[in-house]
């Protein structure tokens, strides 16, 4: 498991004018890439979870932002579905091809704002989406309030984009390095949902310590709740566990108590989609429950988050919107319709893990232990490229 | 809902020399029966759930033993799968058909025994099972002890049978009513698995307590958990409330701590697989987890069980064996495969719930309320037809 040969593909990255994804709606059976080439593509690609993970949608919002200036520049406006795709070729060309006469800079910014606009709405609960967005839109209105082309603006775009997915994999291995000292030789780990190297750019939070861990040599060996409605355990974290070798088993969300109960789970570690300024954790449904079952067990209770996935503007769970998402994720799987026909049903998608129930909270640049209103606030402050608060 | 027209049929009845099924492999998408005329076929029916609940495994076990004297009788062996099908016709006919010479009552009390340890040995976690097959083999015992003919033999096998099949839902009935009074009025209440008419003869044991609920005019609301990995609650519990008209809303199992946390539950009935003696309970795995939610958030936490269910030679939930099934149950639902191939998979079928997390135990004889040593010994003492301690 060296640095230099990942066994798992970025899962968002530039390419040839246009977002690329990894569909993860299409894992494990088949690794898939989409080419998003208008922002609406990437809004529906982010609605329908090809991408999703709180890292991830941090960078295809960054992105998104520097497809839609791109979009302005060459003359596709980024917007309804049925836009032709602009001709190919990266930023970093010399003289990118624009189809008729140059945008001025401040129709760029206006197309990023929209674009803005569409992208945040997407998803509710995931704080780094917005994060993401906001980083490269910030980058797009000084230059352009610097007096900026529109083809400066764009390039400035994507090199904020770009720089914003690298420092994920950089700030993901930081982190795994400061969570796998929480980690035991030879622990029992169980984990949700996931929040793996498909939840970011690349490397992973909470698979990034179970995988710093192994990189250190202390043989950890995983619990993967398969985490309905949408499977993202059984199918994502699966899978990388897998390309990765290390040794892991599934179970059903349902057996997470009885593991707890007969010893055989050493501490919990999971991803987070927000975390409030006094830690409180927004994640997928059904972590809370870990955390409750886990504080009833002794059982350390661990969250990996990068610092963008904190909120100081958010100050408990309480104030977290919490997504509802379609019925039929419960009704269905698999293409299977599981209840009767019409039968209702309810499908939060995440839920509030109070900031009591957590042990620990790993970030890039160390761990937040209790009281978080203080540690928290001390590492985002230290986080560097961070915008202003005001901005956030 | 009147008691007259049960929109449920029964879910083990005895049928022309068959014991009769409802598939429940194939619900909701159909209401099919199958009609088991060895006991191989029977054990088979029961290891592959098509039926399945700790009632209703008594009464299949039950017409399991009386299958089997009836095959004795007419000269089916009832052990292969091969056998020839005996012909059709019931016990209560004045002269059954009787294939060569008839056998002796020893002859047919061994196929009895026999019966009883392949029956036995399908699923070692529901007592109701063990007690259903011994109920009838001490009739059976009992019978030929006395001297009677194997025709007779069988006859009275068949009577206990059916007599326990009876038994079971005016037992139900009693339970819900004696449930019905800790449900208070539009109560949110949440369940797990199906613990209904589905997995008991008729009417239910925790549905049954809702049902009476409703029957009462207490309108009811079920939170239905969908209970991976079989998916009993999508399947047949939703089913079951469809039919019956009683509102409800299906979640994913780890949707509970989320909707306790937000105050949508007003209490918890669920059903049981073996009761101990100090009121540790067996069932449906998941089940511990919502008992430790249920206790965390103050909300009411029932068992719903008929006396039969309770095991006093069992004296706590240490003892009770836990079955592990196949790990495809959890690597594929709905004939799709979840994970990743060759993924390794665990798949405890049921938890055990210490005592101290259950509010009170509801049986058909009334409320058994801590300390549980107690007051679930005066119950099943008290419990007529029930056999002597040393033969449970």
């Amino acid at each position: 498991m060296g640095f230099e040969e990942d066994p798992i593909p970025r899962t968002v990255e530039w390419r040839d004018g246009a977002v690329r994804l990894i569909d993860q709606r299409r894992l494990p059976g088949r690794l898939a890439f989409i080419d998003c080439r208008t922002v609406a593509e990437l809004c529906e690609a982010i609605s329908s979870l090809a991408v999703r993970g709180a890292p991830a949608l941090g960078a295809a919002g960054g992105y998104g932002i520097a497809l839609a200036c791109r979009l302005a520049v060459v003359g596709g406006s980024g917007g309804g579905r049925g836009d032709p795709a602009p001709p190919a070729g990266g930023w970093g060309d010399p003289a990118p091809a624009a189809a008729g006469r140059p945008a001025p800079a401040a129709a760029v910014a206006r197309a990023a704002g929209e674009a803005a606009r569409q992208l945040v709405a997407t998803r509710p609960t995931a704080v780094n989406l917005a994060w993401g967005v906001r980083q490269v839109l910030a980058t797009v209105e000084a230059a352009v309030a610097a007096g900026s082309t529109a083809e400066d603006v764009g390039r400035v775009a994507l090199e904020e984009a770009d720089r914003l997915a690298e420092q994920d994999v950089t700030d993901n291995r930081a982190l795994g390095r400061h969570g796998s000292g929480l980690v035991p030789h030879g622990a029992r780990v169980l984990t949700h949902c996931n929040a793996g190297a498909l939840a970011c750019v690349g490397y992973g939070t909470a698979l990034g310590v179970i995988r710093a861990a192994a990189e250190a040599g202390k043989a950890p060996r995983v619990w993967v709740d398969e985490t309905r409605p949408v499977l993202q355990g059984a199918r994502l974290t699966a899978w990388e566990l897998d390309r990765l070798g290390i040794a892991a088993t599934l179970v059903a969300d349902v057996m997470a108590g009885s593991l707890m109960a007969s010893g055989d789970v050493d501490l919990v570690v999971v991803g987070a989609d927000r975390v409030a300024a006094n830690g409180d954790v927004a994640n997928k449904i059904g972590t809370y429950s870990l955390a409750v079952l886990a504080a009833h067990h002794g059982v350390p209770f661990y969250v990996a988050a990068p610092t963008s996935t904190v909120d100081l503007a958010t100050p408990t769970g309480a104030a977290i919107p919490v997504e509802e998402r379609s019925p039929d994720e419960v009704r269905r799987v698999g293409g299977a319709t599981l209840a009767p026909e019409g039968f209702a049903a309810l499908n939060r998608a995440f839920d509030v893990t109070p900031a009591e129930l957590v042990t620990a909270i790993v970030t890039e640049l160390g761990l937040a232990r209790p009281p978080y209103g203080k540690s928290l606030r001390r590492l985002v402050e230290a986080a560097p490229h961070r915008l202003p608060l005001r901005d956030r």
